[in-house]
């Protein structure tokens, strides 16, 4: 979502933020802003709507200083502007603040706090910094105290980056769900949201707790409990290399990450299958997945859709019963649960929100939990008690592709894996190691036929402003992340539909020229979404077909390799990603930043 | 969907033919046709695109018999034109045919028998009487022979009525999967795929099983097996008050059918809730749930809303688990199953071919099944355990409304008695029969103040391309009934999203004067909720909140009563079918027959 940095005790503060913003840009980019102070008397805010070069162009030379806090915001309460943008300021002019997450209580602190405060902007953010403003200049509070006293009043979600101009020498730090670091420097510190921010600088990280404070200081980091109580923890060395960053020869993230997939897949069946087809997973995982009576998926976006791909593929293999559930949903509505639930959260980034919410909820009842992962380290993989890394480098577009196939991959591989741990009779029906490795070719077979994939996209989605992807069964659930594909980047309106389901009230939208997919890759159902496809034309559509070789016909435009139905997904989404690829740049959009959303989505 | 109609053995065929299809006409209108004998020599047949008041214009008075056969057609191969429109003729003109379902094999069968036979429609039925016909003339069987031949050829869903000009005194029928009546005259003989078209007639039906071919006289219904073996069946009595079909004094059913919700909730309590606070239910229905270790609730569209919103309802009073699956899926990919399943089939119709194909197969496993509708005698009702009727009189504007609420209010209940009946120390908590009468006076609140709402859509919908539903829990379920309606009658891309899940991807489709409209009725959420209102709000959304008393804050549009938070869906969809309403009638459309949609879906 947003993103905060921060840096005391180097005198190239303000390249320092303005590169680590740049890092984290992808998360949300509405606006940006830094604050700098050279802790001789004069400090700069520079805030601009916009990309971080536009806050870069903004920036004069005279902006110099030794302590600086920076943002990168993706707007939840008011619009993106220069004056929403943070670093927000107290009224006096004293405090300085940036803030990730949402402040729920943000009305009633006004109402009860700042009635004598002329807020300037529509953010909850700038209420908090108003609030520590009149702790402490009319309540008489020293800043320490004045913002422990804040925390305790705010409810809600955040990372807190705070500036008092009379202690330049100090960063007032504190966490309550959303992500925050502190880097080890020698002789300086650092703060951020991401370590991929920081990398550059140092890669020895303080992880914070919720409720925690810190005062961070350019050789010292005190970190203190809710209670004020000082603690100890050791840093954490993080392993990224800034040459995964780059994008290489490609003109975007989006094609480098679609094309990476049959390595991701090959890499994956390396890392978890031994060479003498045993699984390399922590046989505490197996027992634990062993002992339980049904696994319960929770996840967001994309990532719901693996799972949703994973219940089938489990089911299937490992004959354990699954459900798979939206994590924003889950958290608060907890249907009735087996005797014996394992919770399994998938996350890219490992720090969704909305999963880490439940989560919470799931460890405080001591359910045992899995996180599959992209991000080693991250607070989803940290507090689960067991993780899975995916292994796919790190995805830098804003919409997911190999980490979707890659989810799958690890669902696939581990579903054997406690299929054979299980003693199942039909552990060996199913040769996962082949087609995985099946999998990884046809992928690359289709990347390989980019050049058909962007005349399709052409013609079907270059100028239509409703789509629709129909399936049944695994193509169904294949059918539900296409469309969000190509939502996400072309900001066409499609849907996912379940083939035999869009004629009990959808249908309606169908009219002359209306794109509509259908995925095929089922033998059992082909044929009755073949009817499907026929009833839509009947009404007008026109209709793009994408078929596995074995059930191919005559008129069918994308053709891809066969697999075992239920792993079919690995394969029938490329051709779906490549159209959503080819069809923005058509509509003239950028596929790595589409509008209004972030990469990793640390608000609930 | 399609619907069917024919006459033996009465002078005013004509007229009977056409009064039957604008009786059905609501169950799919992209064209209609009859066929005419005069049993002495002269025969007719008229087909037109459009409406059955087209196909009226177009007969002339010259077209009179003594028997008929009529259609009117819901496209699913070829597009709705004069040529494709039923009865369909074979190649010579001797045999006649409509049909029902669809004929999954249809290329198969062109390939295989009909070589030398030019095809004049792109329709699949037309497959089926030019197979008839090749029979007969090229293959030397008689008429009943060929008939039985070509249903074993077969492979598909149907409801055939087929005339031979040779043999004007017979109807030859037949019947798989779709459904089809014979109704019992004095002297004649009728046949409908829904009583409703024939109840001027007669009201004494026997019911078709699949597989069962009938040839129909004057006076004789001879029914025979799949062997030809004769079949003895005793008809039915239908109840069913021909004054229940008609308008009133409403422009249109689909207000009718909003406006009837109170009368048919209080209706329902009074059938299932006795004076003395007991339950009206089989107890052996009773003890079957009790059995139970899981619920299955499978449905398709409208259904399957109202079957989300029964598993909160059920699993929170009841306290056994639920499933919702939708019907077309479940099928084919039925996932694993608990021990003990209980399977609930909602249909208004009772004759959803997709519900109906999964019924057929837990019947199968012996599962035992309960089907709600609102069809007494029903193709579900019929063949599943158990039947609860909805009670709600008959449904006629395709759209949904009284069927959803009514459907609501009878899982309610029945979870109440079956908590009762379990003896849950929980089953006092909820006074159910206060709640429904709360909810009964707050559907008559909402409609009463038509105007505002009919303001709002004006407001909110009438110039929109696309819009949004959100919600979460409770208010998420009822989020995709209010989208699914407003998509259904305006032709509004609408979604219904879960309001946390909504910047995991598809926020990037929000964009300035997007139509936003929140549900909010749960008090555990409605912060969150309001905080995804803002998230919208800060990318341009127009918002529109719709929020129980209990919750409101200035700015709220629409307050509506406050219900017990999992039963609010009573009360919460009813503006949004307003809205729906309205928004339909200032874009210019036909509520009552939007395009491309069919009442009842009887193809899969």
């Amino acid at each position: 979502m947003c993103g905060i940095v921060g840096v005391i005790g180097k005198k190239d503060t303000t390249e320092i933020l303005l590169k680590g913003l740049e890092k984290l840009e992808y998360r949300g980019y509405d606006s940006a802003g830094i604050y700098v102070n050279d802790q001789a008397g004069h400090d700069y805010l520079v805030k601009e709507k916009g990309k971080i070069s536009q806050l870069e162009s903004a920036v004069g030379p005279e902006v110099q200083g030794m302590m600086g806090i920076g943002h990168t915001r993706w707007a939840t309460h008011g619009a993106p502007s220069d004056v929403n943008a943070h670093p927000h300021v107290s009224q006096s002019g004293r405090f300085y603040l940036v803030h990730n997450g949402v402040i729920n209580n943000y009305q009633e602190i006004k109402e009860q706090y700042l009635k004598g405060v002329n807020l300037v902007s529509s953010t909850d953010t700038e209420v908090a910094v108003q609030l520590i403003g009149v702790l402490v200049e009319d309540g008489g509070l020293d800043t320490e105290s004045a913002f422990r006293k804040a925390l305790s009043i705010i409810d809600g979600s955040y990372a807190f980056l705070l500036v008092d101009r009379e202690e330049p020498d100090k960063l007032f730090v504190a966490k309550n769900k959303s992500p925050l670091l502190v880097g080890v420097g020698d002789g300086f510190n650092v703060v951020c949201s991401d370590a991929l921010a920081m990398v550059a600088q140092t890669k020895d990280f303080v992880e914070l707790h919720d409720g925690e404070m810190v005062i961070v200081t350019k050789d010292k980091i005190q970190l203190m409990d809710e209670q004020g109580n000082e603690v100890t923890r050791k840093p954490y060395h993080v392993n990224l290399d800034p040459s995964d960053i780059s994008k290489g020869t490609y003109p975007y993230y989006m094609l480098k990450e679609i094309d990476e997939q049959p390595a991701v897949l090959r890499r994956l069946v390396q890392e978890y299958i031994n060479e003498d087809g045993t699984f390399n997973f922590d046989p505490k995982l197996i027992d634990a997945l062993k002992e339980a009576d049904r696994l319960y998926i929770v996840a967001a976006g994309t990532s719901y859709h693996a799972g949703l791909v994973g219940k089938p593929i489990i089911e299937q293999i490992a004959q354990i019963p699954v459900e798979v559930e939206l994590a924003s949903e889950f958290g608060y509505h907890m249907p009735l649960l087996s005797k014996k639930p394992f919770f399994i959260y998938l996350s890219q980034s490992g720090e969704t929100a909305d999963s880490r919410q439940v989560l919470v909820e799931t460890n405080k009842r001591g359910f045992p939990s899995l996180t599959l992962t992209n991000v080693e380290a991250s607070t989803l993989s940290r507090e689960a008690d067991f993780t899975l890394l995916l292994k796919a480098g790190p995805e830098i577009a804003v919409a997911s592709t190999k980490a979707y196939t890659a989810q799958i991959t690890v669902e696939t591989i581990l579903a054997q894996a406690l299929a054979v741990a299980k003693g199942l009779p039909s552990a060996n029906d199913l040769d996962v190691k082949h087609q995985l490795g099946l999998a990884a070719n046809g992928i690359q077979t289709i990347v390989d036929s980019k050049d058909d994939i962007e005349q399709l996209a052409h013609e079907f989605f270059a100028n239509t402003r409703n789509a629709f992807y129909i399936g049944r069964g695994i193509d169904y659930w294949a059918s539900l992340e296409a469309a969000l594909k190509l939502k996400e980047v072309s900001y066409i309106q499609a849907e996912g539909f379940a083939a035999g389901e869009l004629k009990h009230g959808t249908i309606s939208l169908i009219e002359e020229g209306t794109p509509v997919a259908a995925i095929i890759t089922d033998k059992e159902t082909a044929s009755h979404t073949r009817g499907n496809v026929q009833e839509v034309q009947a009404r007008g559509a026109k209709t793009l077909k994408i078929v596995s070789e074995d059930l191919a016909q005559a008129g069918d435009q994308i053709i891809i390799p066969t697999l075992e139905t239920v792993l079919s997904p690995l394969v029938s989404i490329v051709p779906t990603q490549l159209l959503a690829y080819y069809a923005t740049l058509q509509r003239g959009y950028n596929v790595d930043q589409p509008r209004n959303l972030a990469k990793s989505v640390t608000v609930e």
